[in-house]
């Protein structure tokens, strides 16, 4: 990740998808838009003043994997140490998953510096 | 996608991948989530009321694909025909795909009836 060309993005939105649920591509596109559209909310809740910078820069957006739910949570728990917004995706569980399993975590959008410090040493999607 | 469980989902907003374009799944997801964003924030510039009812029934979201980029916009050209709200995805292009490509049409959220009738035929991504 760190070696990714940025998009003039001084924010982004880091999408955590918890591999060992191996979802298929749709399936994890789903959850991860999921989380993208709750953490819009939330900063809009917020009036989030990172929203509208992240907004100009053209919504930037990372999808990443951690291995187990575990992993997830302690990634939250990193981010939410640093002040970043975090939503975790429940599934209904229609297909694929049981209902109410953590799919995905969203953070940000936030500083991409910041965001990095917590989910740079994960893999892409 | 007719035989598909619904979410007590009487709405559904649904996310189109140009097939053709052969994208990862990170990428795919984070295209689809894009979308996602892009249809919520024109819902409520239109203060649409399916918004409201969209987002009491789980935010239900499905990701399918068309072959074409043509599809695409065939596609895109009958859901406004029948009222429904749309979005074009253009990539910035920094990986995978040249700057501009439109990667994935958005619709909705719409009733679930009226979305079917123009997606309903389209394989699940």
């Amino acid at each position: 990740m760190p070696s990714r060309p940025t998009a003039g993005g001084a924010y982004k939105m880091v999408l955590v998808v918890r591999g060992e649920l191996r979802l298929t591509a749709g399936k994890a596109a789903v959850q991860v838009a999921h989380a993208a559209v709750m953490l819009y909310q939330e900063a809009e809740r917020r009036r989030a003043p990172t929203l509208e910078a992240w907004l100009a820069g053209g919504q930037k957006k990372i999808a990443v994997v951690a291995p187990t739910l575990d992993a997830m949570l302690e990634l939250q728990r990193t981010a939410r140490g640093v002040g970043l917004a975090t939503v975790l995706v429940e599934d209904a569980g229609f297909t694929e998953v049981a209902p109410g399993t953590k799919t995905v975590l969203g953070i940000g959008p936030g500083p991409e510096n910041e965001v990095d410090r917590v989910t740079g040493g994960l893999p892409l999607l």
